[in-house]
């Protein structure tokens, strides 16, 4: 089809009642209650993972799905196992509480409590300088979330390898445990998880992430203090994988019904959280898109597929399952969206794709820009469609929604419902929809 | 100055210092608790708009201002009186509370509630058509926030005159009080105030906000319940007018001292919230640009003017004053800029000026984009400012920050502290400095 500016015209029109029929008739924040005030928290392995599945399934069907299924994987089912502790030994033997949460994939202390004497360390150029010191210490990595950046997103890129890799790294060198200022530049003290992965070449040591004001109080404590001694205890543990799974819902295509268009968002979240921006917005605004575009009785070129995957957070084993069967099954697929950055108002999308396709997308900006996403330019796009790109190379689309509040809350227990606006997540939706209209009218 | 490719990198290298210094050393948001938390609500005339003249004063000064002064103005002192009261008298004589607040300058219902049958008016259109059924009643006005606007001003633009005008064209008719829809789109009951005019050829009745879960309450029973009754209370009435301050900083410039550019937002709120955002973020904005400025050792051009405008919510006397001492004065004013749509994540610049300056401010959009303000059009600017426009015919901008979550707290009890983000707050007055820094460089 030629994109002429009568076309253009007509796919104004299209986006603009789209638009009007989410900011009328969403029910992509009710929905978003009943996922986080109901289910809750819902990490791969948890029973509340099979709720969420279960919730998810009739979701599809009841919002007009042609074809609801799901995809057995299996997942890894860590345990936080208890409640995590850490306290800072004070030089008059009084104990201060720091407030504190395990790492994901950390193991426990072996049920009873470390004690020793903690190592400030910056970054890791100090790790390496101090090697020798650390036998029998514990690390507190104090990288700081550098506030310059304005994409937030980079400031995270920056500092997570600390939580990532600290463990790891200062094990190498004989520490007992890491405790890790949390990825954030909130201005509260709620701790923040996320996922670690251990070496397997260094042994493995409790990993716990620490508020910021405790990390600014305990920063300031090693330097008064010489010899601060640090006393953690964690419970973490593995279960044997668990089957949980990709739950997913389509609108089949009348013209290509064996080409597919992917949206999605993961169901799983973090334990300590009801995962209302991570990622419970991007499930709704993927649901949300499918029940505005039946609504209007719109009827796809090809099969839109809105797939809501499993244990993004500390494995991506339904990403990369979803890929797995995508080429077991010689499926063809076009080009797929993710909304894994918050429920946010919309700013930009990133597309990773050629500079032909970009130039393509990017003739569409005039189209979507009016409803947020004013911002088109080549990047990532989203970890569950990640596997996609190398077993396809098929265009692939993050949704950014603005960043600013974003690491206040993420992986934290401050990502909860109402931290989440109606109208910024409806608005998501539209920018998607608009998207997914306009890949699945002119192909790619 | 010749504005080429070098000017150009000079430029972006100047602006990312700004950032650096305000999102590194930022005392917006910690102004902005003590503004909201310490002295609180700062109507006209009231006592919180003298302790937050005073604070302006002291903050403008330590903050670097080398010329620090107050304008008197006479500002109108209205004052609530008391709490406002609505109730529903249900068919078997209970009475139902509405969550209410007086629309602001409304007349008190004289000591004593008036109670009389409520009638349900959808828009101005149904009010002339039933004009004959109005005497003696109470008008209930449930015109919907439309949420098919993007920007949610237009939502507000295209409601707000039931605000305004809804007592004076119903008591025209013999109603007798009149009940409005809240100005808003919040999934909360919280009534929002906000100012009303009266025409002075009808009788002044009350009139009041109700909050959305009740407007709607209230719209159902009046269907089901024929001649359902209210019963109202207000409080409201005028003392003599007092003496109010514009209260204002300023930079000398080096080469212009005597020409002037203007930023500012208002001190002054209504008396039923916190005024974080409205306009708490405008003033620590404005003294945040000051501050940045002072600490980057930048010596302006031009006379730069940091103004804490007087009384902008129920009279926009401040405003008026300004302008008319700066046209007293003899002062030449080049350009100004207002901060007064909240403390959200910027998105836009919206300019009061001619196409050809216009060109010229557009030309400056890749150097301020990187930092929010993406969006450069010709529109509206600020109310405080709007005097020097007909003043001075000058240039005039308004900052626009994202507008999604406005309209859920504006004027109404939940615009407080905690609903302002701090990275947010900090990046408006990042926009706003390199818009400043542009404009004294270059002259318009």
């Amino acid at each position: 089809m030629h994109f002429n500016a009568y076309a253009q015209h007509e796919d104004a029109y299209y986006i603009r009642k789209i638009a009007d029929e989410v900011l009328v008739n969403s029910k992509a924040y009710d929905n978003l209650k009943v996922l986080t005030k109901t289910i809750g928290a819902r990490l791969a392995g948890s029973p509340q993972m099979y709720k969420a599945e279960e919730w998810g399934y009739k979701l599809l069907q009841q919002s007009g799905s042609t074809n609801t299924f799901k995809q057995p994987v299996m997942v890894p089912h860590w345990v936080r196992g208890g409640k995590d502790e850490a306290y800072a030994i004070l030089p008059n033997g009084q104990k201060k509480v720091l407030n504190v949460i395990a790492i994901g994939n950390t193991i426990g202390s072996k049920g009873k409590p470390l004690t020793a004497t903690v190592m400030l360390i910056n970054n890791f150029e100090e790790l390496e300088a101090k090697k020798d010191e650390l036998k029998g210490k514990i690390v507190f990595y104090n990288y700081k979330f550098n506030s310059k950046f304005i994409r937030t997103f980079e400031a995270y890129g920056d500092a997570v390898k600390y939580r990532s890799q600290g463990a790891s790294r200062a094990a190498k060198y004989g520490a007992i445990a890491v405790l890790v200022r949390s990825m954030s530049h909130s201005t509260n003290n709620a701790p923040h998880t996320g996922a670690l992965s251990y070496d397997e070449k260094f042994p493995k040591i409790p990993a716990i992430a620490v508020g910021l004001q405790d990390a600014d109080w305990l920063a300031t404590s090693i330097e008064k203090t010489a010899g601060l001694r640090l006393q953690v205890k964690t419970n973490g543990h593995f279960f044997p994988d668990a089957e949980g799974h990709n739950v997913i819902g389509e609108l089949q295509g009348k013209e290509f019904p064996d080409r597919f268009i992917t949206i999605g968002g993961h169901l799983d979240s973090w334990d300590n959280c009801e995962g209302a921006h991570d990622d419970g917005a991007g499930i709704v605004q993927t649901i949300e898109v499918l029940r505005a575009l039946v609504a209007l009785g719109y009827k796809p070129r090809h099969t839109i597929r809105f797939v809501l995957f499993a244990n993004e957070e500390n494995g991506l084993r339904g990403g990369v399952k979803y890929a797995e069967l995508a080429k077991e099954n010689n499926e063809r697929h076009v080009f797929a969206v993710e909304s894994d950055a918050g429920g946010f108002t919309p700013r930009a999308l990133s597309f990773d794709c050629n500079e032909a396709v970009f130039e393509r997308m990017k003739s569409w900006q005039p189209l979507i820009a009016p409803y947020g996403c004013a911002e088109f330019f080549r990047g990532g796009s989203g970890a569950d469609i990640g596997p996609l790109k190398s077993k396809f190379g098929i265009p692939l689309c993050g949704f950014l929604p603005d960043s600013q509040r974003y690491f206040d809350i993420h992986h934290a227990s401050t990502d909860v419902f109402e931290s989440v606006n109606k109208r910024e997540l409806e608005l998501g939706a539209v920018n998607m929809a608009a998207l997914i209209y306009l890949v699945d009218k002119y192909g790619l």
